[in-house]
Parts: C-alpha cells; sequence; structure tokens
C-alpha cells in the first residue's frame, strides 16, 4: 500500500528563478538544496504542511529533466509516494502488472531509496516510491 | 502561507479502467466518486496517507479536462494546497504578482471553496487552493 505523497518533483529551467516563485508561492523558504549528481540534476526542496515540493533543474543536456522540458516545458514532473518496504511495494506492483523502471531501488536525493513506475501504466502520471533510509 | 497537499488532480479518459488502475497502484480502492456538474467532470477520490487522489474524467467535450487530454494526454492535471483563509490568501498571492483565475472562489468538488493560480506564473504547474467549507 502507498503512503502519503512524500513529495511533488516539478521541472524548472532555473532553480533560483524558481525557488523564489515558490518561496512566494508557498510562503516560506527551501530548506535545502542538494546536487544528484547521478541524474544530473540540481534540487531544492520545500516543506508544505506534511509533504514537500522538490524543485528539479537539469546540470547537464544528457539529463532526464533537460529531456522532459525540451519536450514538454516546466511543470510536474513526477509524484513520489512514501512506502515502508520498497522492495514489497515493487513487488506488489510487478505482480498487478506494473513496469518498474528500476532493476533495483537507487539512492535519490534527501537521503531516499527510490524507484519508478513506468507512467505508460499510470495514466501517464510518472510514479516514484520513496523509502526513508535509516542506519 | 500554503499548507499540505490537499489533493493531486490527474485528468483521465475513463475514469472506470482508471479507477481499477489506481486501486492496483495505491493498493486501496476509492472512498468517493462526485460529479461536479459545472466543470462537466466526473471525480475519483483515494485516500494515499494524509493526501488524496483525485481522478478526473470529462462528461463533455467542453470540459477542461478534454481539452487538457487533447493537448497533453492524461497525466498530472493540478496540484491542490490546502489553505484555512482562502481569501486571505488569495490577496497575499495578488500582491506577489501572481494571476488568479477566479474572481472569486468557487464551490469544486468535496465540499471546498478552491481557486486557482495561472501555471504561467508558477512554472507549468496548474496550482489549486483549497478551504473546507464548515458550517
Amino acid at each position: 500500500m502507498l503512503g502519503k505523497i512524500e513529495h511533488l518533483g516539478i521541472a524548472v529551467k532555473d532553480l533560483d528563478k524558481a525557488n523564489e516563485t515558490y518561496t512566494k508561492l508557498l510562503g516560506r523558504k527551501p530548506y535545502k538544496q542538494e546536487e544528484v549528481a547521478s541524474e544530473h540534476v540540481m534540487t531544492s526542496f520545500f516543506m508544505s504542511g506534511e509533504n514537500k515540493i522538490e524543485l528539479l533543474a537539469a546540470t547537464h543536456e544528457d539529463s532526464a529533466i533537460s529531456k522532459y522540458i525540451a519536450k514538454r516545458g516546466e511543470g510536474i514532473h513526477h509524484v513520489a509516494f512514501a512506502v515502508e518496504n520498497i522492495y514489497e511495494e515493487l513487488e506488489r506492483l510487478k505482480k498487478e502488472g506494473f513496469t518498474i523502471l528500476n532493476a533495483e531501488p537507487k539512492k535519490g536525493a534527501d537521503n531516499k531509496l527510490i524507484a519508478f513506475v513506468h507512467p505508460k501504466d499510470s495514466n501517464g502520471v510518472l510514479v516514484e516510491l520513496c523509502q526513508e533510509i535509516t542506519e
């Protein structure tokens, strides 16, 4: 079972300008900025109630975010749901017929293990599962 | 200040099929279905943690949802943030330079007063503010 919306990922061209926009919109500042070098993205996180908004800007033209913006323009890129056990949920979803984009969960931003469900299986919505890494 | 993500609105072509898909994805059934006749949409709501997923299907070709799907395909249509006082938040956002799409908040699905911010002002994201109607 999927849990709360852990975050909503928004693809933006210019992270500094988008930080200003979302600071005004949400009425609060980002609480952190973090690079995910493996994905060629710089991220910025805001809290909004119990949920997070993740702004995503490409740091390289090979980034999935550059390609997304070139094709669709800026906008909501994915929705991430919190799960308690990502391995169990991935098994459950595979059995239900969903296509999982990652052979294994990988380390994402904000100390999370993440994996994606193909948007063709969920009405065009790129769904991320994410589990907090606790050690 | 905007609060939690009250719901995420997803534009779908076939509500019955999408209900099946999201029941499998989220691991739970929708808790209600509700027509918003003024918007020519039928909606279906799921809980996911403290948040909701709202599936939106057009009931008429003039619906904003038909037009959205014709242009962009199925996918995430809007994100709605909970606010305590929608009138105060709309005033605050107007002063910050955001374009509000509704002259006055209107009655939406799920017993809410709602208003939208133009996506051109928020990096392509259609933002809804919503306040619970308490009487």
